[in-house]
């Protein structure tokens, strides 16, 4: 707790979207002893990716600033799951499964946080022994309209869309578990700022300090455009391979990257700005990205097989021919991407979209240094990709 | 269990505000088995009026029908009162409070009830071991939206008024205890009525067959205006003493004398109907008012006791010479009532107001027998007084 109030806030707030209320932090701080710092988990999906580790990234700064960070398992909801049987994706698990799947998750985030100095906590410890009475105590210490000023539930409703009953216990429940803690910030996504507010709220209903709350941005999927995500197949595992997670890391425009860098990199940020210094007076952006890639390969693998992911990258554009310099450029689309010939034509490798298709047809254009077999395939907006036509021509074009 | 399904129809539907679903109740009369009926009690106001009668005088028709009477005691919300502290007329009861108020209620209803046939069931029963995660599940059965319409809740809302969260769970938990009773039939006044159906809908969920409801009229008060209530004044205890119950009961209205008979005597519907003939050919409704009163007395205490009453009764107005025929008016007022001396000149038994006020000054003026101290007394609406001035100038006045 040597470093002073103004560096720690400076650390709780590097690309954060919000830490509410900072003087209450900056009071909480002069204190001068550990902050208890909760992240709440839904143990229903194990596997992580760099989308998830944001969080986990700040938890892991605080934790480095002499923080107690605790990881709190939802097991008791996630072993009722949706009674309402209205979400399938909802299924009640069992003590067992939401054991392996907390475990799993622990490891994984053990990458980025410290194992030995996360506390671990389990909500069904002080939820069940509520009871109906206790349960019914809690609701009382909300009312509907609060609740129904939540986006998603003002929404639903104005929609005529069905909000169940129970809907209104889980961010009372989740508001407890601070209660429980005793937390003195808690962390979540944007989405989640409304779920702990309430936790600041019953926190002083039950006589306590009210917890602050650190919402972190999503992190956008390697297209740029959506938030990384499972489903959109915009993201990187945290448990992929070596090579893969360079490559991806490396496929992401130099805009992303900055952002990227803010949210993921554990440098300083004044290296950081350096280093943005430094390519804005014309170093290449690249070395950049090499660097960034290199820091995540190497903390959810190993230094070394970060430095066998660069080999391998650098050897398959050197076999491919593939030029360490080349046009870069955007082109404008309507939104939603641009087939491949019309795509070569406007980069500027190819004459027209005839020549275009007939290269195709002779396997002598590619994508990101994959051979394009369908002649109607759509390089989606938002994306960017190196288009090769024959062996010399080369762009590098980000899609609008 | 001999009475065909038409006459039980007709005693269960006499004096009822609604009975839901009528061809279901059919239904489970045709089967021949004796139906359970459920009626929930607050056990927090162990004093009982006629106006809490009504319902139980129905409970006694079905019981003496054949039917399963059960007095359900809401003791495990009451254990909690209103968490939210914003209700200081429901302080959480004692278990041993709760027990003793449900004794004095049960005693009381025994004067309608035959309680040896009265099942008496406390819903903690069932209640607390739902614990936190059964509270949840319940609350799943039902949408904040549907919960809203609920006449009371949809009124705050649109007004702004809180309701805590909590609220929404009370007729949850209320429906489940007909879950856990198997109830065929729920009975309950008016205002009921949403409850009541929550029941119904949950013990469907619970894949029973769903129980019908049957809500009852709140008895007016004396004074024809109000419902009856302990705060309004106008209501008769049924521990009240034979002779002020009696007189209580001979001060109604003609027109309210009937609805009293419909829903306070076991005379059967033939026999007041006759009554109400001879009355409409000329009989006096002051016999009928009299049969009444003896009724309600000799059931709240004995025969012997109504005598004395109905004894006691004449012999005050004899002794106040007052007349058994006097003149009858009703007098317009602008809603809230008239002073004394204008209720008195407009009665005709005085020349002016000033006369009033001479004859108020000389202790002359009398309401109900009692000399009017307070020349500005009020007479409020909707009552109906003997007024005299002097010793034989009487009027009967009721103000609308």
């Amino acid at each position: 707790m040597s470093v002073d109030v103004a560096q720690q806030l400076a650390v709780f707030k590097r690309g954060a979207d919000e830490l509410l209320v900072e003087a209450d932090v900056a009071r909480k701080l002069a204190r001068g002893t550990p902050l208890r710092i909760k992240l709440g988990l839904d143990p229903t999906a194990p596997d992580i990716h760099l989308g998830h580790t944001v969080v986990l990234n700040k938890m892991r700064q605080m934790q480095d600033l002499g923080h107690q960070v605790i990881f709190l398992i939802g097991d008791f909801t996630t072993m009722i799951g949706d009674p309402s049987g209205r979400n399938d994706m909802r299924p009640p698990l069992s003590r067992e499964q939401i054991e392996a799947n907390a475990k799993t998750y622990h490891a994984q985030a053990s990458k980025v946080l410290d194992p030995a100095r996360t506390e671990i906590r389990y909500n069904s410890e002080w939820s069940e022994p509520l009871g109906a009475a206790g349960m019914i105590k809690l609701a009382a210490k909300y009312t509907v309209a609060r609740m129904l000023e939540r986006d998603d539930f003002a929404k639903r409703y104005a929609a005529n869309q069905p909000i169940a009953v129970h809907e209104f216990l889980y961010p009372l429940l989740q508001g407890y578990d601070s209660v429980a803690l005793k937390a003195d910030i808690e962390l979540g996504g944007t989405d989640q700022k409304f779920n702990l507010l309430v936790g600041r709220e019953l926190q002083r209903h039950y006589g306590q300090e009210p917890q602050c709350i650190l919402t972190m941005p999503l992190l956008l999927g390697l297209d740029g455009v959506d938030k990384m995500s499972k489903s959109k197949g915009n993201y990187i595992g945290i448990t992929e391979a070596p090579a893969e997670m360079f490559a991806k890391l490396m496929s992401v425009s130099d805009v992303l990257m900055w952002n990227y860098y803010e949210l993921l990199s554990f440098r300083s940020l004044d290296e950081i700005a350096q280093l943005k210094r430094e390519c804005d007076a014309g170093r290449n952006p690249r070395d950049a990205k090499v660097a960034l890639a290199k820091e995540i390969v190497a903390r959810f693998h190993c230094a070394a097989d970060a430095d066998s992911a660069l080999a391998e990258f650098e050897a398959r554009f050197r076999d491919g021919a593939m030029p360490q310099d080349m046009p870069e450029l955007t082109l404008a689309t309507d939104g939603t991407g641009l087939p491949i010939a019309q795509l070569a034509k406007r980069a500027g490798i190819v004459e027209s979209t005839s020549d275009a298709l007939r290269l195709i047809a002779q396997r002598g254009l590619k994508v990101d240094g994959d051979v394009v077999a369908d002649r109607a395939l759509l390089i989606p907006a938002g994306t960017t990709v190196v288009v090769q036509a024959g062996k010399r021509k080369f762009a590098r074009v980000t899609l609008s």
